[in-house]
Formats: C-alpha cells, structure tokens, sequence
C-alpha cells in the first residue's frame, strides 16, 4: 500500500497557455476494495477506499488551478464507485457519476476557493461507501501565499465513524457506530489511551501546527477541541477570510471541514479530540506531542498524512 | 390551500407617523389542522399547521418595521396554538401564550434585527406542535439595500423531522423519527432520489440563488451543503454582518436558521443537502438545476416558497 | 455548601514582579464526592464535584495573569480525580493528571487566551466524572476593559446531561440520558415549566445580560436561544474578536463555550433553551425575567452563578 500524496509528481503543468499562478493539474486515483486495519490490534474490514488506503491520498492544488481528475475503478472491484469532490463547483449528475468496474471517468473543474475540502464516493447508497472507508481530503492552497501565516507543520485528520458490520445498511442509517476515530483507525496516534498505538504527532513548543480536519461522517458531529492547548485560529472550511481565534472548541459538522492552527508555548503532549466524549473514549483520540526534539520529518512531505 | 406570501398585500401602511423606511405591517395567520402528504406518493398525516400549509406562508417585513401579529386559531381545531417568531423581541408569557380554537390574538414587535427567522407553534407540548408541521420562515430583509448583494432568485427551505406517529410523544422525545424533509415532504424537490417527485429548484448559471434556510428540528442538527456546489456566502441567522465565504458545509442547530447564496459556473445540478447521511436519505435532499433556460418564475414572488 | 466564586479573595497578587496589568493568582480547588438534588422536587444523585457544588466555583482572571492551580483530592474520596482548564495550555499528562484522595498537585499557566472556557475532570473514565457534575467555568476577561461593551448582568449557564444511573457506564457512551439540564438541576431556574423551581435569571429592560455558557456535555450538541429574544451578541469561545450579531440561535458543541449578551426592550420573560426540544422538554431550560424592579444583587458578586 502505498500512501501517496498526490502533488507536482502528478500534475501536468502547462505553463505556457497559463497565467503565472493558475496551473493545470491533472489527480488520478484508483478505487480499490481491500482489507484494512480499523485498530491498532490489526482487526481487519473489508473496504472500499481510494488507492487501497483510508483515508485516500492528500490531494493539493493551488486556488485557480484547473484540476483534472482521472477516476478509475479498479477491474477487481465488486461495485460501482465515483468521486464528489466539495472543491469542485460541477454537474453532480454527468462529473460526480458511478463508474463501473474496470471502467474510467475524466473531468474537469476549476479550484475557484480556497480551503481544505472532503472529496468521498457519491455511488449509493453512498452512506455506506463513506461507512466503509472511501473518502479524503483535497486541499486548495491560497494563491496569495501570505493569506495564512506559515505553517511549520501540517498534518491531515479525518474523523469518520466505524460500523462493526457495514453490510448492515440499517445500523448505519441508524447511526449504531461501534467507534468513532482519526484516520481509519481507533486511537491512531494514541499511545495514551491504548498501549497498541505505535504512532504520534509531533511538533516542536513555538511551531505553528496546522491541522487540516475533515469529518467525514457519515453521520455525526464533532466538537474538536486540542486537550490541553487553545486554537490559535480556526478557519471554517480552511477559507483565510473566515478566521477565528482563540477558540477551545469548534463544532464541524458531517460532511464539513476546517483547518485548525496549534501553537504550544511548552514541551508536552496535547491531545486532538472530539470532545463529543462517546465519540473520544471509542477512538476519536490523537496525541500531539511536543518536544525539542521532534522528528523533523513529521508534518511535512509524505508525513502529512501520516500513515 | 392557498399558498400565500404575506408581502404588502397583508400590510397596513401608515406613512404618516413614519420615519422612511420604518412601516407598520400586519400578519394575519389562522391556525388550521388539516391532513397533508408527508412523501411525494400521498401518504398522509394529521398536521397541524399555519394556514394548513407545512410549512406556513413566508412572512416579509423590514428591519425596524413595527409588525402585528394577528393570529387566530380556526374554530375547527381541537388544541390550542400559539405562535413564537424568532424576530421579536417581546414577553414570552403574554405574547406567544397559547390560545383556544375559535379565539384570536394580537400582538405586536419591531423587527430590530434583519436576517432569516424561525415561527413556530409554543403550545405545550411544544415539540409535538413542531413535529407536525407548525413552523415557518419570516424574513426581516436589511433596511440598507445593499448591505447584502442582490440575489437572483430566492428559496425558502425548512428542514424538520417526520414522525411515523405523533401521538407518541415518547417517540418524539427520543428523536426516534422516520424521516427528515425539506418543507414538509420526504424528497419533495428530489426526482433524482425519488421518481415520485416532480419539482425542482431552478436557476440559470451565473445567477446568485440565495437560500433562506430554517432548522425547524424539533431535534435534530444539519450540515447544510450544496452537492456538486460551494457556498459562495453564508450569513448566520441571515445577518449580512455574519458574513462567511467560500464554504462547503455550515451547521444549523434545531431553533436556528441562516442565509446561503449559490453561483453555479456551469449549467448542471447541485443537490442540497444535510451531510448527515441518515438525515439526507431519508428525505433532506433538494436538487437545484442550473440551465440556461430556466423557468422566470421560479424562486420570485409566489414561487420562493414552493409548493 | 459554599458557593464561592474565586476572585481576588482567593488570589496572590505580587505587583512588585509584575506589569500593571498582569498578576498572579493563586486558584485552590477540592475535589469532593458528595450528594446533590438533580431536579427542584430534591432527587438526590452521588455527585463528583468541584467544593461541593454542581458546577463548580466560578474562577475568574485577567488576560495575561500568571495562574497557579491547586487541586486538593479530598481524603474522603474513594476516586481519583484532576482538573483540565481549557483556558491552559500545558502538559496534558504532567499537568491535568489525577491525583489520588487526599494528594494535592499544583500547577501553573498564563491565561493568553480571554474567553469563557470550560474546565472539568480528566479521570478515567473521563465521560463518568463529567456526568457525575465535576465541571465548571473559568473565566479570562479581557486585558482591554474596552473590548466588550460593558454588562450590567452576568450569568453563568453550564448544560449537562443527567444520567439515571452513572454508574451504568454504557448508558453514558450511548448517550442514553434522562434529562439535559442547566447548572446541575433540571429546570433550575423555571418556574414556568416546573412549578417546584423557585429561581429565575433577572434583570431589567435595557439593560445588557451577559450569560457565559459552556457546554459540559459528556456527549450532546446545544442550540442555545432566547425564546422571545435575540442575542444582541455572541462571542464563540468568549474571544471579543469572533464577535457575530442578532443571532437567534448558536451551536455550541460538548466541551465548548461562547458569550452571548441579551437585551430587552420591554418588560417580561425570555427563556434561555437549548432549542433541541428533547434537551429543552427535560430541563434545558432557563427564565430570564426582565423587570424594571429586579433585584439589583442578581447577576453580581456571588449570584452571577445563581446557587
């Protein structure tokens, strides 16, 4: 399994039919159903996923960007898949259509806002392709590179609910989850609260940490909340022009994202949470540590989702 | 059933003793219980309603209107009803109390604050007067003209929970709904999900679509999102100083409501709907079809709440 | 019991080290496992606390002060138990960790953030000690005394969840509540819909209230309205930056606060509700009674949490 993000190594740039900072941008994905772990222990689902991983890989474009997107669903998959990506100001009928097995869909649009988007399967019943696993984020970074301050790290969270049997299409309409977690799998990056947690967030006390947080759903909300630490600011759909600050909490609903920014004055652990507390105490849980010495590898490149 | 705005038609317009802008507008609504559909085949259900229409007629002052509220609660009914706008100002116990069948009641409030307001029915047990239909929108449009940009058409949606029977109180108390509609019918603007329907929501590309939307509940959170679409502006509580851009998702709690504009680049469908998945398949789901010859009519006067 | 609101009476203040503005203050808190009434008949529940009471004692600083907990678990407590300010930023592990009864930690952080913030215990299990009551506020006003209009009133409003049986710990984590209530007792303040409540909220018209609230959680959502009000002002977390205006209603997630200032301009009630109507129905809700000959020690001093 290979945990790619998708950025420059993807894209075909034409720069000569382009003003400076508008660019083409083609994103291939791959839908894939494959078995993945949903804790820490390696209990295993089967899945539906983009590229074989849950979350899919990070996408990144810059606001502007003419984006591409080449969709295929993989010759071994049992059912049909596609792709409704929020960035995208489309036809939800001809662009965000199923494909078939084996089968591949090009379309187009233009990366007009700025922000950090949920992109997921739309085939129906499309509850239970996000239930199983199928979603990610694209980010579509501000044209005007001083529209955030400078992020020293960055790090992608997407919060979805796990259901014990997927195939039981009432339980998720019923909303009868067995965990709530952060990228796929209860307490992920939670050595804390479970001994079988391997991996952290990390950062350096002064950095600014900005978390990219998707909830994908299907259908709860999150009140996210870093134990322990304050938001420095809080952009609502990871839009520049909707900042706030200073806040303990921030409620973002299915469906919805927003990038959080981080700053601890000293070295320690905070914990990212959905302070919803059903939702924290069965994995909705990440510990953010930091120490002088953190990784420098971490929260940047490949590391920003961290697999 | 007689689909009404209450504009200027119901309006007692008294210059004289006026500043400008500033007029005195009379709301007159009855109280009906009738039998409405609950889906687009015709089930039907014992409703209890503002002028037997789920949901009531679109009210429209504006900002610093002196408003009366006439309201009579028709003869036929067999429980009291009241009514409590979001928009006023005033004495709970005095103004929103309940009144028996056969009586009317007048009350009045200056509309101090622009944006767009819930109505809704008080009467003990509120919650079961919400569940079966007793709610509406009120608009207080700003006194400044600009201080919002002109839309192009308007809709009004209000999303609330269906209850298989509401005579279960208990039923209703635990959320334990069948379905979660947009003006009253499960699908209702929605023949992509539902063949039954007929309607849709309309505009040509380009256009700016301003939707007023109101979370009647009488329980439930929404993630309120244009499928295939961004929100190009989000106003909470229709407040043009509440102003949020570029967003995919905002979330409105039971009891509250807020302005979204759409623009659509291209002709195509946009869905809008709860993200939360068991809420949007159950019946939340409203297509908005952009096409370059889209009906005149559509989201203007008597066709911004559509029937 | 005592209800004291911890200000300077319980506060070092060393000006010699300090800039004007800036001081230390030493907060000194006990951790007490006793019984409390959980609706106004007197149902009794074993309660965690903070000094005995549900909620806590209000704690109040200045932007900029040095802030030193001392958390004393009393030696007659048979549990563990720590406190997590959300108006620090620190160590989770070293700072918000349990102590055992009888122990004391101390420990210290500046308050940065202004804002109204939640603090609770961290204990594990963390979701039982919140319902159990061990939560309260901690205020940080603003360095700049001009950067909120001046309140003629405070309150403060906690929303909890009161399960029947906390020692049923499922019964937490599927958020399967009895009642939703303000400041640890179902109806606490509303005579109107619980003739055994004695309280209400006062102030007079014109004048502006300032309720600081916070959502305790464990586990529900609030949509907090005015009935027959609109909040002149809400500041999501408290921050006078994230200011919104004529709001009718806000979400505010479990584990998170906001300011909402309320004005009337004539004589009579409102009531504060959490507009999710099962939450409201159970005892989310609260009378705010303007007069022009209300008590004038209301909404100051030691009544800003009304006991």
């Amino acid at each position: 399994m290979r945990r790619s993000i998708l950025l420059a190594a993807s894209a075909f740039i034409a720069m000569a039919s382009q003003p400076s900072f508008a660019k083409e941008v083609t994103l291939t994905l791959t839908a894939k159903e494959v078995s993945l772990p949903i804790d820490n222990k390696g209990t295993m689902q089967a899945s539906w996923t983009f590229e074989g991983q849950v979350p899919g890989p990070l996408l990144r474009v810059t606001e502007g960007d003419t984006v591409t997107i080449v969709l295929t669903n993989d010759a071994t998959s049992k059912n049909s898949h596609s792709i409704d990506l929020h960035a995208a100001r489309v036809d939800v009928v001809q662009d965000f259509e199923a494909i078939k097995p084996g089968e591949t869909k090009t379309f187009q649009f233009v990366a007009t806002h700025p922000g950090a988007f949920y992109y997921h399967c739309g085939s129906d019943p499309m509850y239970q392709h996000i239930a199983r696993g199928m979603f990610g984020v694209i980010l579509v970074d501000p044209k005007d590179p001083n529209a955030l301050p400078k992020a020293d790290r960055e790090y992608v969270l997407v919060q979805s609910e796990v259901y014990a049997n997927p195939d039981n299409l009432h339980s998720i309409m019923k909303s009868d989850w067995s965990n709530v977690v952060f990228n796929g799998v209860a307490f992920k990056y939670d050595p804390v609260h479970d001994p079988a947690a391997t991996k952290m967030l990390v950062a350096k006390p002064g950095e600014r940490v900005r978390v990219y947080f998707i909830n994908a759903g299907p259908n709860e909300f999150s009140s996210l909340h870093p134990i322990a630490g304050i938001w420095d600011a809080v952009y609502p759909s990871g839009n520049p022009a909707n900042k706030k600050v200073g806040m303990q909490s921030m409620v973002v609903g299915p469906g919805d994202g927003a990038t959080f920014d981080l700053i601890s004055p000293v070295e320690g652990a905070n914990v990212i949470v959905d302070h919803s507390m059903s939702h924290a105490h069965t994995g909705a849980m990440a510990v953010l540590m930091f120490s002088n010495d953190a990784d420098p590898a971490m929260g940047r490149g490949d590391l920003i989702l961290v697999p």
